[in-house]
């Protein structure tokens, strides 16, 4: 194979600048290593006339993507446009149906068409990658597709937008309440132009419904992902989780249970002195754990120009390299429909409340949760004003069900100031 | 392709039982994930008669391993035997020139022979794959390989061999000297037949000289590494370092410089809240560096039956998938041959001496340092008996020329007693 691959570029924003710039520096590295060359032939994006650093004279210009993903003169598809539909979607239905294999950033279109997208790929002998789609250059999708793939995988666990835990970092290093840093984060042009995608959980409950079809052989269920983002996250319960030697970050688990597939993507309590604990920045670190491997921790820049079309390419060489993979690991015929099990798994969880200052307040908390079959592990009580004493629990194992029948208890009584504020604590 | 594939297995230790559970107790998903179904069909090992545990009577058995890789009804041979010569080595070409895919865990046999037995391989359309010789169930090679093959790669940095970090976190953790520490992981079965091996670095040097092929497309040249073990850490040493903000660890530094590639395993200072300052006990760390994608860290267990396994069937899945890859990623004729360069990127020094207990014995020091252009970072003189006061110093970065001069420099005065300690502190 001395033929050279030959790629259409759809979308040239941070990460599409950032493919043609590796083909064009690295050209002959790719081509040792891929065993033949690798060649821009055309490209797309809305603005033909906008400077973007680069010379892009040499390739043929399309200005629509769809008809660029039908030229007879591509053999692969880069998506990097982005979009859960439109033009990404009509784009990357159309490669496949002309015969082109797919490389996709896009993380949303996946989360969400990614099984229809898959079948057609296989029915047509193509295949759809996507190594760019989910923490940026760590090469996770690959190591858990093919790495351990002979592993019964028994969790996934991530800090999987590194936006968010940007602004989670930020919060407890500067002491600003997340309205503040995020005002910040936005103008530093760190957040996507819709930021709930960031903020909210959105992107990263993407990108983690990928993993777990990967992980558990099952069909992308992005709707099932149990989603909160970090929004409600307060000052107050960074320093106070802090102190109790935590941090919080914006997590996600994805586990196979006796009920279900779980997945979550909320904010959670780890220890400081673990790996996600000690993640600063807009880093992202994903734990795959298997049966036979143990736990595997990946760590890297999970987002950028350099990083995201470092993945891109890593999809490109294995494209021309002659691998052949399902997109999701297995054909998509295999993967199997579950039942989303909701925070089954029991935890331990961080519970935070103002406490009404009469005598008798702490116990009836006390008794309420005993009730509930809730066990405390540690209880702090700290300065309080005229009115009302904050009050730190940390709980043993517990299921989500118990402890809100606890808090529904709390409501009942006139000593809790308030709604509780609980966070789940997830180990490693 | 749906027809199985076949293997044969030579070496029935911790690594060969460790596929042969993972065959027989995960055939469903290794068929649905591969494709097609992965039977064992002939095994071989020192004694046939010994219990391991699990049943092997369905397989035929060979007495020689070089029988069993000309098997006519194996598709893949699984070197789990190592040793860098003898049966491994014979056998490992028979199956090579009998048309078998190779598997192999013999990092002391590629880092030997890789050179020519990748052409080998290559020449007769053959694939030799090796993940499993490099840190455990990490998949670094993968990573290295594939996900980062669009990079230049400008560094690869890693704890490699986890007997050795065993020892030094165990030394540090209950203040033990090395010898006792030592003794006790010996007794504990944690070191290899020979434990110089391990200790002396050279089992990590063995990877570190495979890395190095896979990250700068040089030939394999393991006797290049610039090789020190871990029996001359003191327990001392690891006390001033901590007390500095360092760990010591058994550290594999590989990267190209002006003068050539420079590729050294030896002890080194990491930060204390570097991620590989807090690896402890038996954890590997590989840390990858490329141009567009940054620094990728990956961690996990790097010895043991289920990783080493995880690590041959990801190879064993690959090769059923029909992946091909170049054994070092590109063809074994492009490979370079390049020159050695022994440690000249300059890096901070801690150098720990006893100064003779007179007036100006701290002077000289300095001075010499000074003359030999070694500029002092931090110099630390701490509690002192009647003869001789110990002195830390951390340099700025300097390199090991300059330091050796003043070393030399020293032991021409009446000041310090008996021969510095200078251990290089590598930034990540």
């Amino acid at each position: 194979m001395t033929n050279p691959l030959r790629l259409g570029i759809a979308g040239l924003g941070t990460v599409g600048i950032g493919v043609v710039k590796i083909v064009q520096t690295h050209a002959d590295l790719l081509a040792t290593r891929a065993g033949r060359p690798i060649e821009i032939v055309a490209i797309s994006a809305r603005s033909r006339s906008k400077d973007r650093g680069v010379d892009l004279t040499g390739y043929a210009w399309e200005d629509d993507p769809v008809t660029l993903a039908k030229r007879d003169d591509i053999d692969v598809f880069i998506e990097v446009m982005g979009g859960d539909s439109g033009p990404a979607k009509a784009s990357t239905e159309a490669a496949i149906a002309s015969g082109k294999d797919v490389v996709s950033a896009n993380k949303a279109l996946l989360a969400l068409h990614g099984q229809a997208l898959a079948q057609a790929a296989e029915d047509a002998g193509r295949v759809i990658r996507f190594e760019a789609a989910v923490a940026g250059g760590i090469p996770v999708v690959k190591s858990l597709t093919e790495g351990l793939a002979a592993n019964v995988i028994t969790r996934v666990i991530g800090v999987m937008n590194g936006s968010c835990n940007y602004i989670l970092t930020r919060m407890e290093d500067a002491g600003l309440p997340y309205q503040d840093v995020f005002d910040e984060a936005n103008a530093l042009g760190y957040l996507e132009a819709d930021p709930e995608l960031d903020v909210g959980g959105i992107d990263a409950a993407h990108k983690l419904a990928l993993l777990s079809s990967i992980a558990f052989g099952t069909r992308v269920d992005f709707p099932a992902v149990e989603l909160e983002g970090i929004g409600s996250v307060s000052i107050e319960d960074i320093r106070q989780a802090a102190d109790m030697g935590y941090k919080i970050k914006l997590l996600g688990v994805a586990q196979m249970t006796g009920r279900g597939l779980e997945q979550r993507m909320s904010p959670c309590l780890v220890p400081e002195t673990s790996p996600l604990g000690q993640l600063q920045g807009g880093t992202n670190m994903v734990v795959l754990e298997g049966d036979a491997v143990g736990q595997i921790v990946l760590r890297g820049a999970g987002a950028g120009e350099g990083p995201t079309a470092s993945a891109v390419m890593a999809d490109v060489i294995d494209i021309a390299r002659g691998t052949r993979l399902s997109t999701f690991g297995q054909p998509a015929s295999t993967l199997r429909k579950v039942r989303a099990a909701q925070a089954s798994v029991a935890a331990p969880y961080y519970v935070r409340m103002e406490l009404v200052d009469k005598p008798g307040a702490l116990s009836k908390v006390a008794a309420i949760l005993a009730d509930a079959g809730v066990s405390i592990d540690r209880m702090r009580q700290y300065g309080h004003d005229d009115t009302a004493a904050p009050v730190l629990i940390v709980t043993h194992k517990t299921t989500r069900t118990a402890l809100d029948a606890a808090i529904e208890g709390f409501a009942r009584t006139d000593v809790v100031s308030g709604p509780p504020v609980a966070i789940r604590i997830e180990a490693e």
